[in-house]
């Protein structure tokens, strides 16, 4: 019987390792595009090699972190771009890294797919690639996978790991913050890369939107609106990470302000946000009236316009404001820090 | 109308924040047990914190690797039995930066699943605590994420990231390898992370098997052989890390021999390795026989009982196999280094 069968291959099994090589081939040329002075080799080997310069500091400390985009993907694969979804990821990347006070050095990815469609791991890789060249983060290496029989052949997932570094005596510990210090908020781009389940549940299921309608009260698509990149903070955040009257920032991701802000302030202090200080871009107000969804829970599940808030001396708060709006920032002074956990919303 | 629906909430989209956390607490528990001195805070804020000591080295180099464990994961899923492809997954990477020179120092991962059923998460993670555990490795962070649009509610993946280090003179890199070396194969201890897709077609499909049936010739079950853990090489390797007589190691992964071994060579030289000189290991026989999968298919595709090349100056060979030996390897000269690239397979 069994000498009748035609011989398997990994091939037959679902797994092409050649087409797979080819694509390698022109996201190694992409990678290499990101490689500043210190990675020693390209891709291709076991391990990526970096060598890092330390020399300027007293004692370096590694800032690591790992991320995904989410179920921001699917919103990608529903409006059919898949070249900023990596960039979403880089950057999400490096400001959760960038709120510890550190600066990035390298990234690696992972990515999966049912199987991977001609361009497509190169879209994707491009995303990456063009982040990590405008933020000097080097794409030293990555996995790349196809996975048949776990994914539906046109699903893909994505995830992100960085290594940054910074100067112990400079690394944003919550016992920095102290009661009166001032809250500045730092718009963001979007909805970033979280409450991605309940923006599509709201805007596809309960509106009946698609990604090519116009977004209401906007001029832009709904697919547009909910694909801008997560924005990079480490540009205009930069020349402020040795300021010793920035106290802790924190990068409002999944849990919104009221999950994120505590997790940078000493336990027994609080944050107070004042609700009138800065206008709700439209998408999230078309998503609140959509639902409906409650304030409250908007609160703890979007960045509902400010993707980055800054911990800082009250004194020193103006001076903060005039530098970040000399960069073209447009920074909110949304609140304080107060006696009491959680965050308490005011004026809203 | 849109007053009379209940207000969304995030936990109505599928995703619940609350449930995740308890189970993160506990995960936190167990990554803490494998925190080595340099790790400087816990889990929870937003970058992990890793102060390494480097001062014993003259040109540190980090040294990073992502992985994930591929279709592995599905036949865990199908035996429903999890604490082990985490583990799989920790020694993947560690023998990964292992083949460079390089000694890890941390780790993190990314789980994600449609939903995470009670006590899964846990399971992965503590098989991910373990080998960290084991092989003096700090889990530092991660990312748990769960998409429920993407995938099915019993459907996950995981994927992790390491760093180590190795200093610059000690790198193995191709030209420290010439003609007339000899390769040391490693036992593997069972299929490692690669060619499961394959291994599931022949032994499931074809062969009709499931996990819990008697792996044919041999006394334990399919789901045990095919769940066996990736053996991790550091520590019986450690020893040799700075011997000059090591010129490359190659870590038997995904394209097995046939395109692991030329990744460490330099491009003009190539590996001939006589099969006569080991016995392949009964699962590999047993996919071989039932797919059927021809010689040269296995050996681009398996390990095929060999998880661990050592590339090694001749005159060397007999001290590395004693040295070995006396760990309890059973170290196979397995074959030269000679000109012309490739690998070439003689006797079988």
């Amino acid at each position: 019987m069994s000498n009748q069968r035609t011989p398997l291959t990994y091939k037959d099994a679902g797994v092409d390792i050649d087409a797979v090589t080819t694509a390698l081939r022109s996201v190694a040329r992409m990678a290499k595009s990101t490689h500043t002075p210190p990675v020693l080799t390209g891709l291709g080997s076991f391990g990526a090699l970096f060598k890092p310069d330390f020399s300027a500091m007293d004692e370096p400390v590694l800032v690591s972190s790992a991320d995904g985009v989410g179920t921001k993907l699917m919103v990608a694969r529903r409006a059919g771009r898949f070249d900023t979804i990596g960039a979403d990821l880089v950057n999400h990347c490096v400001n959760d890294i960038l709120v510890m006070g550190a600066e990035p050095l390298f990234f690696l990815d992972y990515l999966v797919a049912g199987h991977w469609p001609k361009g497509r791991l190169e879209d994707l890789i491009s995303g990456f690639a063009r982040a990590c060249r405008e933020q000097g983060v080097a794409l030293i290496g990555g996995e790349t996978a196809e996975m048949p029989g776990l994914y539906q052949p046109e699903d893909f997932d994505l995830a992100g790991f960085i290594v940054g570094v910074v100067d112990r005596a400079h690394i944003l510990v919550p016992e920095r913050v102290h009661a009166g210090d001032v809250l500045i908020g730092l718009k963001a781009s979007g909805l970033h890369t979280n409450g991605y389940s309940l923006a599509q549940k709201v805007l596809f299921e309960r509106m009946g939107l698609d990604v090519t309608d116009q977004l209401p009260g906007t001029t832009t698509t709904v697919g547009e609106a909910l694909l801008a990149e997560h924005r990079c903070y480490l540009p205009c955040l930069k020349a402020f990470l040795r300021d010793p009257d920035l106290h802790a920032m924190s990068h409002v991701t999944g849990g919104g302000f009221t999950d994120n802000l505590p997790r940078v302030l000493p336990g027994e202090l609080g944050a107070v946000i004042d609700r009138t200080r800065w206008e709700i871009p439209p998408l999230f107000e078309v998503i609140a009236a959509g639902g409906p969804v409650e304030r409250d829970e908007m609160d703890r599940t979007f960045n509902m316009g400010i993707g980055m808030v800054l911990v800082v001396e009250a004194s020193a708060a103006d001076r903060m404001v005039q530098g970040l709006e000399a960069q073209g920032e447009e920074p909110v002074l949304m609140g304080t820090v107060e006696a009491g956990g959680g965050v308490r919303y005011v004026g809203g």
